[in-house]
C-alpha cells in the first residue's frame, strides 16, 4: 500500500488508476494489518493451538513458528507425546496432565482485575476445570479452584460463599444434571459461565443434559458454552476480567 | 367355576372334561377374580377417569357407573364445563380450577403414614403440583404445599429444610433446568418423587430438559415420573406413605 | 438470633439448649440475611418479572408490591393488556411494543462503564433484541443498535466494524444458521454474548441450528443463552460492563 | 460454635459482635453439623463410592478415609483390578462379577420391613439388577430375584404374581421395549421402580425407547431412573422399605 | 403398441424403425400397462384418496373418476363436510366419524380367509383402529375388535385370548408406551401389525415412545407402521389375510 | 390341577377350599400349560437364542437343553469361536459367516406355501439379509435372493420385478435413505416388510434415516422392523407365508 | 478514497497519515463497492424479499424502495391481503396462490441455457414446488412442471424419462420417505437439487424423514436445501442454468 | 427384441402373441439399453466404489472388472492396504493418504469450463476437501484449494475473495458451526456446494450442528449434501462445471 501511495504521489500512477487499485487490494493486506491491529488490541493474548486433528509434526511446526513471537502458547487436548516434543523446542513448556493441556508462559503479567472463580459439581469435572483454569492462567489471571461442590449437598457450596462472591467470574463445571450454576448464579451477581461437561451416562446423552440445564438456568446471570470447553470459559472470563 | 366343581363333584364332569375346561376356563373370570383382589389389596384406591380424548358423554357414562360403587372418584384433566355436568350426578364433586381435576371424597378416611410434602420451583409449576396433592389427599394423604423455592435462590428451599425433614415423601416439581429435586434429594433421607413440567421455553423443549436433569440427578433418592404427570407422582407418593 | 443470644446470656438458656437451637435456627433467617446482602450489592438492578404463566392479576399483585420499593422494575413477555393494566399502578410505565416488554425506571443512573452494541442478523431478530436493548438499559447501560448485519452480506458487518470494536460488550442475536457470533467474535476482543432465537423453518427447529452453531462458534469469545433469551443477555451484558 | 457461646455468655464478646460472627459463621460449620445430622437420620445407608471418572489411587484414598467410620461401603462399576487393591484395606470386601460392584458390609442388621423384588425382563439386564440387588442388601433388605420374565412370554411374569404381590417394592429392570414396568405395575399396588437398560439394538439407541415406554407407563404407580441405573432404583427402593 | 405392429407387419415400418420406436416408446404406455396388469392382480383393492392437503374440489373431482370404475372406495380423513359433498356424487357413501374416513363399498365380496382383530390398549386409540377397521373391511375382510385391553390390566387381553388366537391377523394399536403388541405378540402365532398413536403427552413425543417400543418388541412377530397409520395396517393386514 | 379335582371329589376338600385352591393356582402351571399350547401350535417353529450378552457357556448351556427337544435351533450374532463350541454339541451344526449365524435344521419339511424374496440395495445389507433368510430357510421357506437392487440405478430392480411379482412375500433390506421398499412396495401387491440397515454414514444415523424413510413409504403394503433386524423380518415373513 | 488520494498528492496528507486513513477506511465504503460490483455480476437477478416475521407496512416499505431499481421482484410466503397492498404499487404484479409468493417481472430476458425440470412426489408438494418455479421463471428460465410421480407408481416417473434427461437441471420435491431424487438421480446426468417437504404424518417429523433421505440417497448427483426451501431450490438451480 | 420383431413378420408370432410378449418382456433389456445410454451421456464420468463396507477382495473383484473398460475409476474410504493391492492390478494407480482415496485416472481430458474452489474453515476438514478435489479432478476439472480460512477470522476469507468470485462452482467444506458457506455464499455469484464435516466436539454432534447451519444458510446460492460426504459435492461440483 505504502509502494502505491509513492507511486500515486511521484506521478507514475493517475488518480484513477490509483483508486481503482485501492478497491482491488487484494483483502490479504487489509487482513494482515487487521490482525497487526488485533495483536496490538489483543497484547496478553495466548495463542492458541486446538490439538486434535493436528498431527504432531503440524502442532511442532506452527508452534516453532508461534515460539519466535513474544506472547505466550497454548496448546489443548493432547496427549503426553506431544509434550515430549514441544519441550524440545520450549524447554520451559509446561504439562498439565489432567486436561492434556501445554502452556508456554512468557509473559507473566497480571491482568485480571479480580479472581475468577472456577467450581465443579464432581471430581470427574476436574479435567475440564483444569482446562478453563490453565487458560485463565496463561492470560494473565488469578484462579480459585473450588472443586466437588454439587447440589446434591448443598452445604458444600454454601460453605464456600464467601469465596464465590469475592469472585468477578465465576466459572461452573458440571456435568449430569448440570444444576450448579443455577444455585451458584444465585448466590453471587457475578456473570457465571456455565460449562457441562460428558461426565455421566445413560440419559446424561454425553453432556446433553448438563447443556440443557445451564440454558434454562432460572438463574439470570449464567451464560453457556459447549459441553466440555473449558478453554473457551477461561478465554472469556478473562476477557470479562480485564479491565 | 363353582358351578364347574359342582357338576365336576356330582360326575355330571369327567376329571377329564373339568381338567379341560379348567385349563381353559376364560381368563376373563380369573381376570374378574383379580380385579376383585385388587380391589380387596386396593382399599381407599381412587377409581380415576384421565379426562384427555374422552367426550363429555363418555365421563359422565363411566363416573356415573364408578360412583355406584363406594370408592373416591378423580377425574383429570378436565374443564369447568366437565365438571358442571359432573356435578348434575355427583353433588359432592369439587373442581380444582389450576390442574382440571375433579375430585369426588367420600371416603375421608386418613391412610398416610406422615406427611407428603409438595413442592415447586416457580409459580408455573403450581397447577402440576396441585394435581399431584388433589391426588395424594384423595388418597387419604396430609399434604404440607411449598412453592417457588428454586435453586435461583438457594435461601427459599434452605428455609423450608425442616418442613421438607419431616416429610415422609417428598414430590418436587420443577421445569426450566429441574435442578429443584438434586437440592431437595441432599436435604432430605426420604423418597423424593420428580415430576418436570413443560414450563419454559427454547432448549427446555416442552420438559425435556427438565427430565432429563431429573433422570441425572446426583442425589440417589430421586425417581422421576413423565413430564407434567403430578397425578402419576400423588399416587406414588401415597403407595409409598402407606402403612 | 439477637433474642436467643440475650436469653442465653442471661441464663435462661443453657449452653446446649442455646446450641441446639442455633443448630436450627431457620434458614429462613439467613436467607433473609442474604437477601439483604445481595440487595446491596445489587445496587441498580431492576425487579424482574417474567410473564408468561401468571395471570394479569398475578402480575399487578407482584409488581404493586416490589414498586413500594425504590428500584426499576422489567416485566417481560406481556401483551399491550397486561401494560394497560400496569400503567393504572405505575404512570410512568413503559410498553416496547416489539418484544412485549414493560419497564418503569426510576433510578436512571448509568452504571455500565461502555456501551453495549446489540446486533442482529436480520430483521426478524429485532424483537429479541430489543428484549436484550431493554433490559440493558433499565440497568443503567448505553446500548447500539446494530441490526440486519447478517453474513451472507459480510460487507454490512464489517461497515459496523469500528463501533463493533468500541463496545464493551456485545450481545449477538441470530436465527436460522445463528454464524454471526463467530464472524463478529473474530472482529473484536471484547466477550460476545450469543442469542439463537427462533426465527426461520424447517430444519432450523425453531432456533435449534442457531443455538448449535453458536455453542460450536469457533471463535474463542463467545458464550450462549438460551433461545430468544434476551434478558438474559442483556443481563448478563449488564454485570459485565459495570464497573 | 460451643466457644463462641461461651465467649459471649463470658463478656468477652458483645452482643452485636457474636450476632455479626454467627452471621458469618462460614457456612462449612454448619455445613458439618448437617452433615452429622444427616448420619444420624442416615444410620445404616452405606458410604458409596461412585467408581468410572475416578483413579484407583483415589478409589482407595476414599476407601480408606470412609472404613474409618463404622459403616457399610459400596463402589460401584470398578473393575476386578480395583477390586483386588480394595481387598487389601478391608479384608471382607466381596466383588459382585456381574455388576462391578464392591460391598463391605459390617453392618448387617436388616432394616427394610418387607421383601423387594427385583425382577428383570430377560437375562442381559440381570447385570444391572445385580447392581440394585446388592444395593439394597448393603442398606439392609431382604431381596428377591425374580430374572428373565419378559412380557412376551407373559405366563412367566404371571406364574411369578404371587411373589411380586407380596413384595413391598418392586424393581423392574428392562432394556428393547421396557414394557415390563407397566404390566408388573399392573399386577400390584406396591410401588415400582422402574430401570431402564441399555440392552437391545437399532432404535433401542443404548436404552432411550426403554426409558421412554417407562416414563409413558400407563400404570400409575411406576417411577422411573436413570439408564442402567441399579444403584438409585436400590437406594430409593430400600428407603421405601424402611420403616 | 398394436398399431405399431401392424405397421410393421405391413411394411410400413423397416425393422430398425420398429425397434427404435419400441426401445424409445413411451415409459407411459408400458406404465399405463403396468397399472392395468396391477389392476388384473389387485381385484378387490380398493381405490384410495388420502384426504390431508387436498381441497375438498380435488377430492371430489378424484373421486368422481375413480367412482366411474366399478371398484370400492376409501377416502381417508377428511372432515363431514367433505363427506356432505362427496354423498353428492355417491349416495351410498357411509362416514366413519371416529377417524374421519368416507367408504364407498360396491364390491362386497369376502376375500379374507380368517378374522382380523384390531386391538386397542385404550379408548382413545379406537378412532385409529377404526381406521384400520374400515380399511379391512372394505378390502374384504371379517373384522374383529377388542377395545381397552391395555397391558397395565393384563387380565383383559388375557380374557380376550381365544379371540385372539383364532385370529389370522393382529393389529395392534397403542400409544404411550406402546407396549401391547409384545404382550399380544408372545400370546399368539399369527403376525402382529403394530400401530403406535399419538395418545399420550409429555415423553410420549406425540407418538415416538410407543413407536420405539414397538420397533424394539420382544416378540418375533411383530411389525410396525407409522404413527397414527391405521390405513397402512388395515392395508396391510388385508394382503396377509388374502389367500 | 387333577390331583385338586381328585381331592375334591373325593371329598377331602371343601368346595370353598377348592376354589381357594383354583383362584390361586400358581400362574406357573397355566404357564407352562400355555407353553405346551403354544408349542402345539407353533410345530415348526425354531428355537432361537439371541446371542449378544451371553456368554459363550450360556449359550451352549441353553443350547443343549433345548437341542434335547426335536425342533430346530437358531443362534444369532455370534462369532465363529462361539460356533466352534456349539458345534461340540451338535455336530450338524452349520455357520452363516456374514451374519453371524448358527443353525441346527433338524426338522426339514417346507411350510412355506410361495417364495420370500430378500431383496437388499446395497452390497453392505447383505448380512442383514442372510440373516433374514437363515431364519425364513429354517422356517421352511424357498428364499430368492436379490442383491445389490438400489433405487439409484431403477433398472437393477425393474430387472427383477418378475420375481418379485411371483413371491408370495417380500423382505426389503436397505440402508442410507431406505427407498426401496417404497418402490418394491408399489410394483408388487404381496406384503413388503422392509428392514433398515445401519449401512451409511453422518446423516444416516446408523440406520435412522432408512428407519423413518421406510415408516414414512407412499406405498400402502409396506411394515417395518427394527434396524438390522433381519432375523425378525425372516420370521414374520415366515408366518405370512404359511398357510 | 478520492478526496484522500487528492489530499495526499497535494502534500496535505503524510504518508503515514495516508496509510493509516486507508487502512481504517470505514468498511461500509468498501462494503457499498461490493454491492455494486455484485450488482453488475448478479444482472437478472431478483430482488427478494422473504414474508415471514415482517409487517405488510415493511413489506410494502422494502419493495417500495427495491422498484425504484429496475430489476425483477420476489416476495414469497405472504397472504392475499399482502398482495392486495403491493399491487397498490406494482399494478403489474402477480399473486401465485399455492405458494404466497407475489412476482413482478420485468426484465424478462431468459438467461437459462437449458429447461429446469420441477418434479413433485405427490399433489401436496405442489405448493413448494411452485415456490420453485415461480422463482425460476423470475430468473429467466423456462420450467417444465411433472407432478405427482412418487416412486411406489415407478412408471410414472418412467414415463417422464425423457422430459427428464433432456433437463439441464431438476428439482425435485418430496414429503414422506423423500425417495424420489434418489430415483431421479438415478436416470439423469444432471444435478438433481434435492427439497424435502413437511408433507406426511406421525414419523415424517414435518419434513425430517425425507431430509434424511435426501441427504442419504444414493444417487451422486443429489444435493439439499432446506425443508420446503423452494425459493433456495428455484435459485440454485438458475444460477447452474445460467451460461 | 429384433428376433422377436421378425418372428411377428414373419408369420410365426400372431399379434396378440408379439402384444404379450412385449407387454412382458423383461426389464432387464431395457435397462441394459437404459445403462448403455446412460454411458453414453456419462461420458468421462469415473466408475466409482465406496469402500466402506466391502472387503479387500470384493474391491479388488470390481476394481478389475472396471478397469477393463476405458474410463477413470475412484476407489474411495480405504486404508494403504487396500491401496497395495489395488497397485498390483493397476499400476497406474494414486493413493491420496488424507482421505484414503484411489484414482486411476487415465482418461485426462479437462472437461469442466471452470475452476472449482474448494475451501475449508479450518485444517482439520482438508480430509474432506480433499475427496472433493480427488472427485473433480477425476472428473476432468482444475481445482483451486483454498484452505482454513473460517469465519473467525474473516479477513482470511475476504484475501481469497478473487479466487472465490472468479470459480465457477464453490465447494465449501466446514465443521462445528459451519458457517463458512454462508459468508462465502454472499460474496459470489455462483452455486455453493456445502459439504458439513464431523469436525468438532460436544455439541457439534458429529457434524449435526454444521449441517444444520448449513441447511438454514441465509445465502440464497447454497445447497447441502450428507456430512463428510466430500466426493458428492465434488461429484455434483462436476456436473455443474460441465458445458
Amino acid at each position: 500500500m505504502k509502494e502505491l501511495l509513492q507511486e500515486f504521489k511521484d506521478g507514475r500512477l493517475e488518480l484513477d488508476q490509483a483508486l481503482e487499485r485501492l478497491r482491488h487490494l487484494p483483502y490479504e493486506d487489509l487482513g494482515y494489518a487487521q490482525v497487526d491491529h488485533h495483536r496490538s488490541i489483543r497484547v496478553g493474548f495466548p495463542e492458541v493451538i486446538f490439538g486434535p486433528g493436528k498431527t504432531i509434526e503440524q502442532i511442532i511446526g506452527i508452534a516453532s513458528s508461534l515460539l519466535e513471537g513474544s506472547s505466550n502458547l497454548l496448546i489443548t487436548r493432547v496427549n503426553r507425546a506431544t509434550f515430549e516434543q514441544v519441550r524440545g523446542i520450549a524447554a520451559d513448556a509446561e504439562y498439565h496432565e489432567s486436561c492434556g493441556a501445554i502452556s508456554v508462559r512468557r509473559d507473566r503479567a497480571m491482568r485480571g482485575r479480580g479472581v475468577i472463580a472456577v467450581v465443579t459439581a464432581g471430581t470427574s469435572d476436574i479435567a475440564v476445570a483444569d482446562e478453563a483454569s490453565v487458560t485463565a492462567e496463561i492470560m494473565g489471571n488469578q484462579v480459585e479452584r473450588i472443586f466437588d461442590v454439587g447440589v446434591a449437598g448443598i452445604h458444600r457450596v454454601l460453605s464456600r460463599r464467601q469465596s464465590l462472591q469475592s469472585a468477578r467470574v465465576i466459572i461452573c463445571v458440571a456435568g449430569m444434571e448440570g444444576a450448579l450454576p443455577s444455585v451458584v448464579g444465585g448466590l453471587v451477581s457475578a456473570p457465571v459461565i456455565a460449562v457441562p461437561t460428558s461426565v455421566g451416562y445413560g440419559a446424561s446423552f454425553n453432556g446433553v443434559a448438563a447443556l440443557l440445564g445451564m440454558l434454562n438456568s432460572c438463574a439470570s446471570n449464567v451464560t453457556v458454552v459447549n459441553i466440555d470447553n473449558g478453554f473457551g470459559a477461561g478465554f472469556v472470563a478473562s476477557l470479562i476480567n480485564r479491565e
